[in-house]
């Protein structure tokens, strides 16, 4: 029995084109939830963290529209609340899931904060593009009034950017440790959790976005997991990818996942964060990680499918 | 010590005339949670819940106002949005005051859904007013278009009403018990928890709103508390409330006072509930209960301010 710790990307929750409705998600996750329930009746102990994208991308629009009768939240509570929506419906689901095969064990979700480093280079310069596209005016309004940064993205307008801090440790990991220990399936750290710094004793939200993969590389190590697994929508991470000469791995080592993503194989807003998060939990705990698809997923924890990389 | 099961009013998050800011709604939750801190020291253990009326009142606002770029979320949704963002702040302001005062536990927030009944007589007969206020035009679109049930409030205009079923257990009971015995803060069940009914193994979340304190009361009975809590806007419960000979209550037995309330003195939409759950918790448990007003808070769970119900 391992103890795992799982990543779902967004397109397991909100595919592209669809409008985002509840019983969309929630149907999503359901399925992503069949392929996990899987790994529970095969005896694993299960962590599950997620990403929030599309769905803060949907509150922050929510937070806009309705500015003149609600005050608008900031980003940090947005997180929040993405987290209370998306841990509800995976807690839903992935609990009738089990009971369906007789599996009684608590499911439940936790609201995670997640520390970063005030002096992290992330906040002296804002990357992650967040919420809904602008015109020039409105853009160049919102800089002038909120303080915003917003960059100019591909021909589709205008967005804001925030800093995307390095996760330097859960907050809550004593109590998922509690709660792993006892049995219990966790849903923790969505969105990669809420970025906070300490001042003194005080612990503050911040805006900003932590990437969900290095945030679960945290949580893996924070927790002791046996296997970080990240689930994407390609079956193998690939060299040269989409190039005529691509070719997809199978079972990599440290030292040659190093050398691969030094070669710029591997692309800044995509897979380059999910090797890198899982290079980072091989070489501080010595075990093994798996990028695969979500379809592959029962196969890729048993090390059958998806790129696994080794010490 | 005693473990304490601490039921919060909504104006221990936002007051009267308030915008409902982040910053006011953050700063409120800290000085509710100071009260809280007090009893940790003590050497207390507490659970907390809490309302989230006007949080989720400020959030069905938002699905209506972005309603034509953002699909609306139904209010189970956002309920579970509701604690995720609550639970962010409580956790975080309770989590700073403690340390201040050098207390290293964890503080953690749960999503939690609680079992109704389908055939509650609750749902066929929707009382509790949800939302915003809307023209009788809209409204009868409304009831047209989405279904809903829908009521004139005194004037104030139309408002949607769903039912409020009584809480039949708080589904994720165990990993409360499980933290709670660990040494965690525990804040869970907020808005009274997502309303959830099974129909053969498979929960499903409705519309429907549970009273905050009559799931507190299930809460406590459920984490085995020794003292269910309710804080609220008054120091005591009173008889004749605002009527020249108006009485507060010290100390009542769980006999004088269900003779009170048969005598009709405890009115339903406000001290109607909070009575009835004290007694509920009294009566299945043996133990006491005690509703005060949050500045009396720290007196009140030794037993000294408030309305204090014994067997």
């Amino acid at each position: 029995m391992a103890t795992i710790v799982i990543a779902l990307g967004g397109n397991a929750i909100l595919q592209p084109g669809q409008a985002g409705t509840a019983a969309e998600q929630a149907e999503n996750i359901r399925k992503t939830c069949v392929q996990i329930a899987g790994m529970i009746e095969a005896g694993h102990r299960v962590v599950v963290t997620h990403g929030n994208g599309p769905q803060v991308g949907n509150l922050l629009i929510q937070q806009e529209e309705a500015s003149a009768v609600v005050p608008p939240m900031p980003m940090d509570v947005a997180g929040a609340m993405s987290q209370g929506m998306l841990g509800y419906w995976m807690q839903n689901q992935l609990d009738n899931l089990l009971r369906e095969r007789g599996i009684v064990k608590p499911v439940v979700t936790l609201v995670t904060q997640v520390l970063v480093d005030r002096d992290d280079p992330a906040f002296k310069n804002p990357t992650k593009p967040v919420g809904p596209f602008y015109t020039e005016a409105k853009a160049q309004r919102y800089m002038a009034e909120k303080g915003w940064q917003m960059k100019e993205d591909a021909g589709r307008g205008w967005r804001r950017v925030v800093p995307s801090p390095n996760p330097k440790a859960i907050w809550e990991k004593e109590a998922i440790k509690t709660l792993v220990d006892a049995g219990a399936v966790v849903i923790c750290s969505g969105g990669g959790g809420v970025p906070s710094f300490l001042e003194g004793e005080k612990l503050t939200g911040c805006e900003a976005v932590i990437d969900k993969d290095l945030a679960g590389q945290r949580l893996a190590a924070d927790v002791g997991a046996d296997l970080f697994c990240i689930l994407t929508d390609v079956p193998k991470v690939c060299l040269r990818y989409k190039q005529p000469d691509q070719e997809m791995l199978s079972r990599v080592t440290l030292a040659q996942m190093h050398k691969y993503a030094s070669e710029g194989h591997f692309k800044a807003g995509s897979m380059g964060p999910k090797v890198e998060a899982i290079m980072r939990f091989v070489e501080a705990t010595g075990k093994w990680g798996v990028i695969s698809s979500l379809d592959d997923a029962t196969q890729a924890v048993e090390g059958n499918a998806g790129t696994v990389i080794v010490p």
